[in-house]
């Protein structure tokens, strides 16, 4: 039994909206979130309903280390974490504290759309950056580096947003020593990067950032346990995160999840969110197969990678317009994102994305048989 | 059993911070937060871990409301009142949407320091306005209004963090007036208004913002329940609303406590919150009443009203800088704020900030006995 009027969540009865990046409720572990609370509760301590250490609970980063030390197969320093409320709210810091208003970025093109309005309303001018199969164009980075002087670039590494990409090992190695260099950030935003389904992710962001300070690694629990906990991490240099929490927001609130990471890190230390991520991998992974079946069927014409990991399938349908498209489906009951949205510069115009991890796969089949009618009958 | 390092709270061993804002440790309501948290995972609906709402959960905007409307006794709208993670990062998000670095505010001479941070790292530029016993002059503010356009008047109306005063019915309205005619926005920091202990408060901005669209009500769980749970919220017109839950950190995030609003909705919904800040009302007039004893023993030179309300006593003590008496201070263990924190123009050098609250009242007598005894030593 859900509530969808307290959700995010918007969807007319009978309406599949397969742009969606939200994830399955039936897959929230509730009942694991339910008894880490409790446990947490019944030490008695009400030490987490103060003003909290500007960095994050201590316990909980000693915690997240050690899985994130398991999960790399690299050491990660506690000192190098700081608890943030996710990676929208960290996106918003980090341009607080390192950008001014008409300040340049470098976005890669396709990005998430709606980070590319974070920066907007930070008045940040992003230069479009253009991906192929290995990720952001180093090429195409080169040449804008010789133009601009970007305060970042923001990168969606490991199964990207919408695109699927990964970007290759070779082409992190370089990035991070452009970003030397030059002397830009690298906000990478590794919020997918857990969810492999069919690649071991190249070596993330946040296992350089002892090492070199450029690097701003935001992840988040929104992907592998539940988006409602508004509960995140940075990983970066210390000189990064003294920094971040040196904002006058965190001065004067301290640090901002207290409450709820007390709540949650047994989940942690349970071994919880390690078998979350499992069982996510593997249902994700069936509901991937599923939409990959669907397109097949009933979308022959479609263009795509099947994605290794991550939310979603990026399509390229020729010749439709897909802001178009997008109106005309709703006649059909079915949503998408039109690949406009996820551009810096009115491009695009044909692709969609779609999400797999919402919808069960005979929902996600009705979903793609519904697009194949409306495509059919009116383009 | 209390354990210190998690908190922002950082003391060493037999150190009396005066100067301090945090809640009494004691006065932290663990068990009745615990029910309530136990009473919403009980439900089974795992709605509240999903992407939550932009505004808010309708269901805790719905008994915040109820509370208001009994504690304000005038109707306050659910659909105007917004669910934040507490007034510091609702400051940063109002700086956000509705500011430009190197826009104009107007702020009160003295001002909650760790706000003037928030908007210094916005790039705003703040102009003093001072008070008298009445609050906010508005005497200079017209005299500046013919000088600049603010884009915003900060304001701590009732009992003043750190000055304990309560701008007056009539400057109310005035200032409303002001707003009105002069098109900028009166960010009304009303954390205080609910701990009241010798005076009714005069009428809230908040219950103004049906009529009025120039106002923001910026309220907070943090002094009547607990600061750790970084929940709060905001009573505005619906256009402004709008405005800050379009902003793009709240259109990727979702609403920005789905969890921690549906687990402290009970708390509300029992009459625990009412029953809280009976409670602390109580508690902290006692302390309050401690405090003002042993600075009339011990610092008979010491000139200051009695608060009442709020957190503070605002203490002038003349011919003392209170910059060297800060550091001399530290040698006798003990702390305080000095008056030049709470400037925007480098003055109130001979004014402190005691906190009351976090203190019992033995701990408060021997702390200013110490201060006592470090101004007959130094000064």
């Amino acid at each position: 039994m859900t509530d969808l009027s307290i959700t995010q969540i918007d969807l007319p009865s009978g309406f599949i909206d397969l742009g969606m990046g939200d994830p399955a409720f039936e897959l929230l572990p509730l009942e694991m979130i339910h008894q880490s609370a409790a446990t947490h509760f019944s030490t008695g301590d009400p030490s987490f309903l103060q003003y909290g250490a500007e960095q994050g609970d201590r316990y909980f980063r000693g915690s997240l280390a050690n899985f994130l030390t398991k999960s790399y197969d690299l050491p990660v320093d506690s000192d190098q974490l700081f608890v943030t409320t996710g990676a929208s709210a960290t996106l918003d810091l980090i341009c607080t504290s390192f950008t001014q208003p008409g300040d340049v970025i470098f976005v890669e093109e396709p990005s998430y759309f709606l980070a590319l309005r974070i920066f907007k309303d930070h008045g940040l001018r992003a230069i479009a950056i253009p991906m192929d199969e290995d990720g952001l164009s180093l090429k195409v980075l080169d040449e804008k580096l010789t133009e601009f002087n970007p305060k970042f670039v923001y990168t969606i590494p490991t199964f990207q947003n919408p695109s699927g990409v990964t970007l290759t090992p070779a082409r992190r190695d370089h990035l991070i020593a452009r970003a030397q260099r030059h002397n830009f950030l690298i906000v990478a935003d590794e919020v997918y990067h857990f969810l492999a389904y069919a690649l071991v992710p190249p070596r993330a962001f946040a296992t350089y950032t002892a090492q070199v300070e450029q690097i701003i690694s935001v992840n988040s629990f929104s992907k592998i346990l539940a988006p409602g906990l508004r509960l995140g991490w940075v990983q970066a240099h210390e000189n990064i995160i003294k920094r971040l929490t040196g904002s006058g927001l965190l001065e004067s609130g301290g640090g901002v999840t207290p409450f709820t990471s007390a709540l949650l890190r047994n989940v942690i230390e349970s071994g919880g969110l390690a078998a979350n991520i499992a069982n996510l991998r593997q249902e994700y992974a069936a509901r991937r197969d599923a939409l990959e079946a669907a397109l097949g069927t009933y979308l022959p014409m479609a263009e795509y990678q099947v994605p290794p990991g991550g939310f979603f399938f990026w399509v390229r349908l020729p010749g439709i317009d897909t802001a178009t498209l997008r109106l005309k489906a709703q006649e059909f009951n079915v949503g998408i994102r039109q690949g406009g949205l996820f551009s810096s510069n009115a491009g695009l115009s044909n692709h969609i994305r779609l999400g797999f991890c919402f919808y069960d796969s005979g929902t996600l089949r009705e979903g793609v048989k519904r697009l194949r009618d409306c495509l059919e009958k009116n383009f």
